[in-house]
């Protein structure tokens, strides 16, 4: 072996950053060999000094204050796994200014200050890595980035959250609410205690706007991504949806149609039984990328969770130790594309999407309401594609549900305003869109 | 941009090659402005001038000569589309003698010569790049080599050749033999004039050949991998294992149990309908990785023909141009590990796997055939999971059909052996192994 030392610091002890540590600590030989140089966890930092012990790490290696990684011109790397917008965000602003390459999972920051952290690593010339924001175990960044850099990526479809797809195979399989599975995925540690980022879709959005990123080589603004969860889900719709042959999933989606229209929005979607997405099961991950000479990829794997994210936070180690070894830090730039700092992404509007629709009515059960829900549709230029009325119950109003051909997102906002305000309309309608 | 120049030599312009010059030429300004240079193709080779016009490539940059291109010190990376051993071979390592990068999909050169192409890489610390050899447009060698680098691989499930996998999805679909499904594929162009490569199973193992040089950083022997293809299936056998829960697929198989004990073998095998593999279709591929942090990764998508194949190998060339820009070829040896060069990987003998089977007994239809075949069985200790036993016909003899639980190779082969001479067999036994 070479007798070339790659200094790493770690910052942040919690669950994944734990199992970091473990793995830096447990399998040193084996990546050391890999890499032709020796790895070496130089010093991990987290307020909680118990986590220490935990981690396996001997006292010297543990510090409470960042400035141990920091400022000692020793380290090489630095791993940040403190998560969330603050003091992350001002240490790796540090550890770029002092010339340090950077990995981290920190899909919040990247999404909401990805721009200023690779302008400043690409003055800096470092490299930033961020494999695990993603999808926790599946290749997907360094795909993006580099195997795939050939193409022009037209469209992605992620499921990128495991907590929804957790509870959205779940009702599926039991027929049970949103709220009951939910409440069983907190109880399996599934689901955070507070679901609200999970549930309501801002997770997924996160991982999206890093995405849209990768494939254009710009930020979006993740305000401007059109984000629902899957809260209001009911297990009527994915059976209706199972009638239909579709499945209901939270989708991240991004259509980059070239001509400067660029489309990114997260909400629940009904994806054919017989595409592969369909068939992304519990808290698996998955994104599906459409290239416009690779075809259609689909990489697979477990989104989250204390081992798969430590690999790919470690695969970024061992990719970043390479550029510190060879003498070329800041290889890659952080998105891949020379262009990167084209300024903020401008997301089409949502009023503007064409797709297919799910409309689930709950209409009073007398005669001629198909025919005036179908008339304001017509009017409205949505064209039906499939209707299943429900056989009529002994009180009270019954779905009817229609599939739509494609049409205009605005159109059918219109037209639900529309129908929604009959008197015949017992409830506001269930929309769903079709990926 | 930068004034920086990267100048690329494609030798053979076949339909592979030709879709990699389309490429570079069509979307030179794209692959310049992510690369940060002007990535240039600046001379194509090959015996058949007319497929310099098909290529689109101008009267100059063709050439009949190859030391055109490998004797030139302006051009930094070599892109090899020949395929086949010579003279392929002599032209990778007199360009790597050049100090030239090298990319190729040339998975027969690979699997015989990669460790003497990949030492004299190393040696001249250039790099080599050979993300199309296996799975066609699917980012899987950077995945092996890089992404998932933390891992100790565990276990490679793959689909790795279309044509296979083409007709027995057909097989399955229609009912038809292999011999009529095959003819069709050759009408499709789905399966080559001579198919002998890829349906007797030898396409998979060179490229189980190279999967296995990037889980270990050893090469094994080609001959040493058990090969078998699927010119044998009936549809008898598709329809039988899908009454068990099972689709039949061509799979490439390493286990790599980490004692040292290596098994690589390609064989048609009983795939779960439930399992991701079972549903990739026709022409698509697969590799489902099993590693000791990331858990289990599937990679999906099109794993031949002229656009998937060409985005894989300029994903290369971009990634050996970044190499050249920031002054650091050879960055990554060409397995990801530095341990490359550890000899020949020795694989654990067939006789010794462990694995559950299918049988289908061919046999006369009189009292006491279970029991004798099941005496055998037992006596070989082979534990029986599941039979169908087939109604029986007017004349002839009757498939008995079994699932065993675990048994070792060499005592299965030993019990058939035995079985098969038995009077009231009619047929040898069809074996296949469950994945």
């Amino acid at each position: 072996m070479s007798s070339q030392k790659v200094n790493v610091g770690l910052l942040g002890l919690g669950t994944v950053g734990g199992g970091v540590a473990q793995l830096l600590l447990q399998e040193k030989q084996r990546l050391s060999d890999y890499l032709g140089a020796e790895l070496v966890l130089a010093k991990a930092v987290d307020l909680r000094p118990e986590l220490a012990a935990e981690a396996g790490l001997a006292p010297d290696l543990f510090s409470s204050d960042a400035s141990e990684i920091l400022a000692d011109p020793e380290i090489d790397i630095v791993v940040e796994m403190i998560g969330g917008l603050d003091p992350a965000r001002g240490f790796i602003l540090e550890a770029i200014s002092q010339g340090k390459q950077v990995a981290t999972a920190n899909k919040a920051l990247l999404a909401s200050h990805g721009a200023e952290v690779f302008e400043a690593a690409r003055r800096q010339k470092v490299g930033v890595a961020f494999e695990a924001s993603v999808g926790g175990g599946i290749p997907l960044v360094r795909s993006l980035r580099d195997s795939l850099a050939a193409n022009q990526i037209n469209s992605c479809l992620g499921i990128l959250n495991g907590t929804c797809n957790f509870i959205l195979s779940r009702m599926t399989a039991q027929g049970e609410p949103f709220a009951q599975v939910l409440a069983q995925a907190q109880a399996k540690g599934y689901a955070e205690a507070d679901p609200y980022m999970d549930v309501e879709g801002y997770d997924t959005a996160h991982k999206l706007a890093i995405v849209a990123a990768l494939v254009t080589g710009s930020q979006p603004k993740l305000e401007d991504i059109p984000t629902e969860g899957i809260s209001q889900i009911t297990p009527l719709d994915i059976q209706l949806a199972g009638e239909f042959g579709f499945r209901v999933k939270l989708l991240a989606i991004l259509n980059n149609a070239g001509n400067g229209a660029v489309e990114a929005r997260v909400h629940p979607a009904l994806v054919a039984e017989d595409h592969l997405l369909a068939s992304v099961q519990g808290p698996f991950n998955a994104l599906h990328i459409d290239g416009d000479w690779v075809g259609q990829v689909l990489l697979h794997g477990r989104g989250a969770g204390r081992e798969p994210t430590a690999s790919a936070m470690v695969g970024d180690v061992l990719d970043l130790a390479r550029d510190v070894i060879t003498g070329c830090p800041g290889r890659v730039p952080p998105l891949g594309t020379a262009r990167q700092g084209g300024g903020v992404l401008e997301l089409a509007p949502l009023a503007n999407a064409m797709c297919r629709y799910y409309f689930r009515f709950t209409a009073q059960d007398r005669p001629g309401v198909l025919a005036r829900i179908s008339r304001v549709l017509g009017d409205n230029d949505i064209s039906i594609q499939a209707v299943i009325q429900k056989g009529r119950r002994d009180i009270g109003p019954v779905p009817i549900v229609m599939l739509t051909h494609r049409a205009q997102e605005a159109a059918v906002k219109r037209a639900l305003n529309e129908i929604d305000s009959l008197e015949m309309i017992a409830e506001p309608t269930m929309l769903i869109r079709v990926a």
